[in-house]
């Protein structure tokens, strides 16, 4: 986020189709948790184009690459490096250390789709488990997120959105920040409740 | 969670195929992150049967329900409704309200897949946002239970689990609660990380 020092997500591994949804929401939920960049595979160039979309219309800032070959980037990143993996380390346990490394400096944080090699494990400062149950990659992330910035994220400003969702005890209101028309109640604001691409 | 009033999460909408993975992940959250059953719809049974192959072997309590007809479940809750939707009001403004409700009694939490019908919004006692941007139910499924628990269930434990993963700060421990043998570093416990079915 603005003002802090900068929290990367890292997605290895991507089949497309197969996994376009998985990898659209992961760089969805970075985003909207307050994860300044997302770092997608090649393949998922899909996914990539469906996230900077909808930054384009929700607001930044928020950058979305494509890289052949994460390798360089784990090994050259010059902060904390968090892998999330439900065989890690409990995220309250460590949670603590993260939020003091990141005050000092930027986390890159690690997602894998399938099996992920032995020297991300090893080149991680932290291997942190959200649960050491199997879930999903994308709900670990949310709740690291929200427990490394403390809930901070919510109150994220954003900027050059073209439009906004304000909030209701019922029904649904979105504004327009391009033209100052307004949809109210009923209508969905074309598709964009939707993550998929 | 054992010892607290139930929390049931209802998952409206499911095209089989499509939305397969978006579902197992949903119901593994909901397991993985306290809540005691999850309800999805008829033409969900693979992703069913997938979370009751994950509850067998890692544990329960956890109850997988599969049905028709999910309007008489909302309009007989006995208990609370939250309907998560990015239209909704600040997580971190109901939230207390909320966890206030669940210490008297029952909470459903509701999931959209596609649109959801107005009538969802009209009977929820909170239609609440993990943020209002665009992002994924089980992201905001996930903080959610987070906040509603207050953390407490990453501590929980699990009976009747065949396996168990032990934390490790590099690399992987699964322990065969069956026989006492383990798999060491390096084994995966039989595609137990991944959610897919």
């Amino acid at each position: 986020m603005q003002g802090e020092p900068e929290v990367a997500v890292l997605r290895l591994g991507h089949r497309p189709g197969r996994d376009d949804r998985m990898t659209t929401h992961v760089g969805l939920t970075a985003r909207a948790l307050g994860a300044d960049r997302v770092v997608l595979p090649d393949e998922a160039s899909g996914p990539a184009d469906t996230i900077r979309d909808i930054t384009g219309r929700f607001g930044g800032p928020f950058e979305v690459e494509v890289r052949g070959d994460w390798r360089p980037l784990l090994r050259d990143w010059a902060g904390v490096v968090v892998h999330l993996t439900m065989y890690g380390l409990p995220v309250q346990e460590v949670e603590a250390d993260v939020r003091a490394d990141h005050r000092e400096g930027p986390v890159l944080v690690v997602l894998g789709a399938e099996k992920v090699p032995f020297e991300v494990y090893d080149r991680a400062d932290h291997n942190v488990g959200v649960t050491n149950q199997p879930h999903s990659e994308v709900a670990g992330l949310a709740v690291f997120l929200d427990r490394l910035f403390e809930g901070r994220e919510l109150d994220r400003e954003w900027a050059d959105a073209a439009r906004q969702v304000v909030p209701q005890e019922t029904g649904k209101k979105v504004v327009s920040l391009d033209d100052e028309s307004s949809g109210e109640e009923g209508q969905d604001p074309d598709g964009a409740a939707s993550a998929d691409g």
